[in-house]
């Protein structure tokens, strides 16, 4: 039978910013990948999220970040591995510390934005990401890309990889790059009728018109608009309705 | 016998900036409050000072503040209590969390500097740093000043005050305020009489010549100047040759 | 004939954040008051507002903050006077700087949240701001509270007050504190005729029922909600139907 | 007959944490490389800075970097320009504000760390850097590295060149890269005889025996040990007695 993970960002306000609209994701995701504070999130949110994720039965991943509120991480930091790795264990840290005290725990660990695709093709701060989670806890596992160099360097971890409903694949099963014409599948239809067919024929119709494996256990969607939420929400249901069990690919713990 | 703990705050460097000498004090102290980010320690300064205190058989203690870098957290800030015991919470987590991945534990919680004084005479706040200890570890002590609000707040928590040799003391066995004359005992002799007395004999000569106790179970040296090094050494090498057992009031786990 | 400024807070988003509709509020208001980075305003939002209030012929103020971007500046800080005019002078040095290369000018000082409150009843902090303005250039009004110590302490800086359309007031002219019931107006009308009559007549009807003078040269609006941009709007066209000059008290320069 | 000036870079400490001795440099440099709050520095530190270089007649240069405390604008940042633009124009403004209050000028601008050697090779963030140099005042010049490529890029701003003295130097007049061995020079005699040569006769050795033109108006010094200061006196001292003309490139307005 086929098992899909739905995960989205969560957690991103800070202070008296908001962003996104956590409460309705958490009624649609079965992961939810909380900032830790560095790109996005602040402890009160942290707090308020995990209370909310525990008591959904959501499972609750460390987005960890490059240290960068201003660029909401979004911009690649050249950092020597030691320093990457303490970032990483700090945040891990510092929200399983919240997750535990709201009755949880962190299973597992989604980086964000910039570094999430730098160590995609950068095995220096790959390890030094894969040395953070497995000094907190090896059986962690790490959400990421596929064809990520995380893959290479997981040294022993759990490496899951993740598929986009709403990207274009390359035949080789890579995402297109964004800034490529066709990067981003607008059709609200095709995005969901494409998030079927990973989740029951593990394949995705490349840009090529080929199809190719999707090794994925699990799709990411967003919720940073109202627009965004509710198409989560129809791909879950369009899930549901296929049959797929909608599950946490790790568990709450 | 007298059984007396050594506290001095440890690994308050952030970045390229470096503060006090935290490889002498792991030599003296046998508690160490660790700076958890945010009025200093940055991830790769606490997970060094864990790893060193954890090779020591130094305890950890989780060295709270206010977020205030530029302040070093010497500035009182009105907050509202969720916003404290949230802020107490992330730091206390992101440290016991390196702890932990460096083999060890935290084993107790000292605020520091604004917070540490506010919460000494602000109920509101102090009942907002207990709720994030309790909320995390209800086993964890608290270190503070005697007659602090944290002591009449404490709601189940252990409440350990420490003593200070070098400060002097109101008939009624407070601190004398640091504006007032008086108020720091410079004479290193007398400082470690002092400390030797408070140990042995439970008590302190105030400043109006009366003994008053001294119900301190830690007593706090300072790190940041080289003479402060020597100082601390100094002490501990009079308790212990005055018999005093010098032993982590919360010993490392 | 009655003459009358209207200013909001603009630029209070911060790098993926926003908060407030800038745009909108640029078409109502005669004065902005430009967020200067240590609540809220990052350098690409300083200079977007800059040049579309240069271009619209709004005066850009400086609302100048505590540094405390995760509590949005709304919680007060102990600071040494040193520490804050210092603080002051930064950032209305950085935002005049990038109102001169926008091709303005700052045209007044508006201080934001805690530190706008707190000023007002405590002379030490307003005389730390006082200072700043007046050692930058003591030609810049700053725009306070009616009856803020500012006024006391000014020195020779021109210190104008402004009023609150949506906010009651004591028999003396102040505010009455939010956490007082009846202390905000909610009824759109009534706003709006309270700001006409503030405008034409110089007076309020306080709580009490009593009319007392305002003397105020800009009525404050909020622009953080849909709802709030509406009424704004409706504000500025009564007091123009009124046959009020709405002008900048401190012009673009 | 010779000209030189001797720059260094000061007011890096924040808050707490001090860096370098910046009352010994003032005695020594011609310009004042002052830290802009972005990775060193903050408002009361730039604002004695600035005091101190106006009483003593030392040119203020705004020495602007990425945003990154905890990094010490030693990490590169992947900024999109806009963003780079508008941090530069901020902490310039902020700088140059800070010292007119203090009533001097900024005389010119030299990057920092990472931004300055990303900048001698990236032409869109050197562009960045040009435009908001441009913006704020074109009159002003930019302290760069020779062969960077600020000097094509630069659009009608003065680029000058620095030189260092205790850096080997390739055959094209390039600084070796600090991996290589020998690059730098430790031979304190070495360093000054090099600093007077460069000064005297517009030449050093390059690392293959050859002499190359250093066509260079301004030699850094550093000042973060009792080490470096002392050297930092011996080369000012030794271009003194040598008939060079101790001047600042950019002279104090």
């Amino acid at each position: 039978m086929a098992v899909m993970d739905i995960n989205a960002d969560l957690g991103e306000g800070f202070g008296a910013w908001t962003l996104g609209d956590d409460a309705a994701l958490l009624q649609i995701v079965t992961s939810a990948n909380v900032a830790c504070g560095f790109h996005a999130g602040d402890p009160v949110i942290m707090r308020r999220v995990c209370r909310a994720a525990v008591a959904g039965g959501v499972a609750i991943g460390a987005q960890v970040s490059y240290r960068d509120l201003a660029g909401f991480g979004r911009r690649e930091i050249d950092m020597a591995p030691e320093e990457l790795t303490a970032d990483v264990l700090y945040q891990l840290a510092a929200l399983d510390g919240i997750a535990r005290a709201s009755g949880g725990r962190v299973s597992y660990v989604k980086p964000h934005g910039a570094l999430y695709n730098r160590i995609a093709r950068d095995a220096e701060q790959a390890r030094a990401v894969v040395a953070a989670v497995r000094e907190y806890d090896p059986s962690l596992p790490v959400l990421t890309l596929p064809g990520s160099a995380v893959h290479e360097v997981a040294d022993g971890l759990t490496v899951v990889a993740e598929c986009f409903a709403d990207r274009a694949y390359t035949p080789e099963g890579r995402l297109v790059p964004r800034r490529e014409p066709g990067a981003v599948v607008h059709d609200e239809g095709l995005v969901i009728e494409r998030a079927v067919r990973m989740a029951v024929d593990g394949v995705v119709t490349a840009i090529d018109g080929t199809d190719v494996p999707v090794n994925a256990r699990s799709v990411c969607v967003h919720g940073d608009t109202p627009g965004a939420v509710g198409l989560a929400r129809a791909v879950r249901r369009a899930l549901v309705d296929a049959g797929v069990e909608v599950w946490a690919f790790a568990p709450p713990r």
